[in-house]
């Protein structure tokens, strides 16, 4: 077993602290990265706390990795030694079914293996994430990071990139396509860069006008103040595609009827409670409220790649690991501009 | 102007009473038909009762009209004098807007006209709908009946059977599919005899096993109890798609979780309260919540043709226009199978 060191939740009530774990040699497919830089994504937050009653502990969180692989199984052919690559929110899943056969692991309903809380597929060990130095992954779930990016700001492209790049790709946005992005956080302003790359109209919506002048820097043609109403009766029946990324409980009413026929809403946020959703916001314009959760492998690739081709990586805040609880309190605010990224250097 | 015999609501609590009213004479584009049967759908009761709000009173009902075409307009192709014909849901729209440019008049936005308790393009002319013996339309908005099907029974189709065969048409239900029908009403069991006819396997959700013969008599394969717990589990995950013929408040969720990956459910009874949807229902098998309105004239020629080929008609109880506030009353309980019809002889 390899020795790794890291953060941890210990409970859902204390602050991350340093942590002390094992991990498996790696066997004849998998990878071993130095984990270079690690994401902070708002499930890391929900997770440490419980929120989802589901935690177990100790728990150490990080799905948006990024480091330099130092050892490969020997059957390993996607990568070597010394390549820069990335896992994200999966390391494994059953292989079998039919969605794991479309590449679309994360629906696995069988054996899918979450990065960090979940178990490995022998049903017994606890996954651990990549706030920690070092991590071992079957090479089917690592991905190739392009060189040409800032490796810190590609970490969260493997969970809030992928997440807003997929459903965009699924639901075919392009050109001549008006596109709302609701919300300006992590998420969102991945959201705003894919669909601006994608060549959509770009439509913002944010509760406030504080985010306005990042929004345009950030590609939005347009940005529409969602607590006044006189801007949102204007953009009634406008969008063809709207990338829902708020967490929050909100009225999807309200955005449901700035769709043309035929529109969709997805949400890619995880709101606790249940949406309320009206029978004539959907019956009046045949419009579909949809959602969609992270991405596939051979998705996730092909995004990193897009990335690398359109110079897209995160809008980052880098801290060192021991600012990690400070980093959590401002995230539960949404007081980052757009992602923290751990600093895998400062837990030497 | 026409003199017109009919029933009309005087107010929202009073029974239905006969009622004098008048129609337009015909103009160059009008059909006017003597009306043989007209259906009675839930949204008859509703809008006689006021439950939405908008009912303008005195209000003749009605907008599942069969009948003989007794007159036409000088410029009309489509009829002729002895033409068996359909009016359903609308009696106008704009003609110009994106919507009925693509003969989905029911979505025009513009000043689409609804069959009665709406208004006419002037701005002023309350319509008035086929609890009545005679009425005036464009022939835009006047239906081919097939000459092979029992005109009475034909009537639902105008309503209950476009609403259910326009969205199992736009999501392409097919041999090889799997299709749940849920609730087996005037709405479901036209969904089921289209579903099947269409060549899907059909799955019929009833909450009680009180209509289990009747469902396989109507064409399900499978008859899931909905109030049975393992029934539905051994549902999950096996549906391509779902008609939700529900107008009461229900559990969206735990049909959501039958859908297969990508799969759509689409609600088309018109729940008075707004439904809870959970993220994890839309997330963990990127499924669409959406909803479809009756459907537009060109589709609805095409049900009827359909029908015609397929003998589909509705399942009715045929009654003098007499006994209408009693098949309120047993309508409101949902006591029929599974379509009330009026015969209009019954005026005279």
């Amino acid at each position: 077993m390899i020795p790794v060191r890291g953060y941890a939740a210990q409970d859902a009530r204390s602050p991350l602290t340093p942590f002390q774990f094992e991990r498996r040699e790696p066997g004849p497919r998998d990878v071993q990265l130095e984990i270079l830089y690690c994401g902070v994504c708002h499930t890391d937050l929900h997770m440490a706390h419980n929120d989802w009653g589901v935690s177990p502990y100790p728990l150490v969180p990080g799905h948006e990795i990024v480091g330099r692989v130092v050892r490969v199984g020997r059957d390993v052919t996607k990568l070597k030694t010394g390549d820069l690559a990335g896992v994200g929110t999966m390391v494994d899943s059953c292989r079998t079914c039919e969605d794991c056969k479309d590449g679309l692991e994360q629906y696995c309903k069988v054996s899918g293996v979450l990065t960090y809380g979940g178990r490995e597929k022998d049903g017994k060990t606890v996954t651990q994430g990549g706030y920690s130095e070092t991590v071992v992954v079957d090479e089917h779930f690592v991905l190739k990071v392009p060189a040409n990016l800032d490796p810190a700001a590609v970490a969260p492209l493997l969970c809030a990139g992928i997440t807003t790049y997929s459903p965009l790709r699924h639901w075919k946005v392009g050109p001549g396509m008006r596109v709302g992005v609701v919300g300006l956080g992590g998420l969102g302003h991945m959201g705003v860069k894919f669909a601006r790359a994608l060549g959509a109209h770009v439509v913002v919506f944010s509760h406030t006008d504080r985010k306005k002048q990042d929004a345009f820097r950030l590609g939005a043609h347009e940005v529409v103040v969602s607590s006044k109403p006189e801007e949102m009766a204007a953009q009634v029946g406008k969008l063809d595609f709207i990338l829902d990324t708020v967490s929050a409980n909100h009225d999807v009413n309200a955005y449901l009827e700035l769709l043309r026929r035929d529109g969709h809403l997805v949400l890619v946020g995880f709101p606790a409670r249940p949406l309320e959703v009206t029978a004539v916001s959907l019956l009046s314009r045949r419009a579909s409220f949809s959602g969609s959760g992270s991405g596939g492998l051979p998705e996730t690739q092909a995004m990193l790649d897009f990335c690398g081709e359109h110079g897209i990586v995160s809008d980052i805040e880098l801290i060192p690991i021991q600012d990690i609880n400070d980093a959590f309190e401002r995230l539960h605010r949404g007081d980052v501009k757009y992602r923290f990224v751990i600093d895998m250097k400062s837990l030497t």
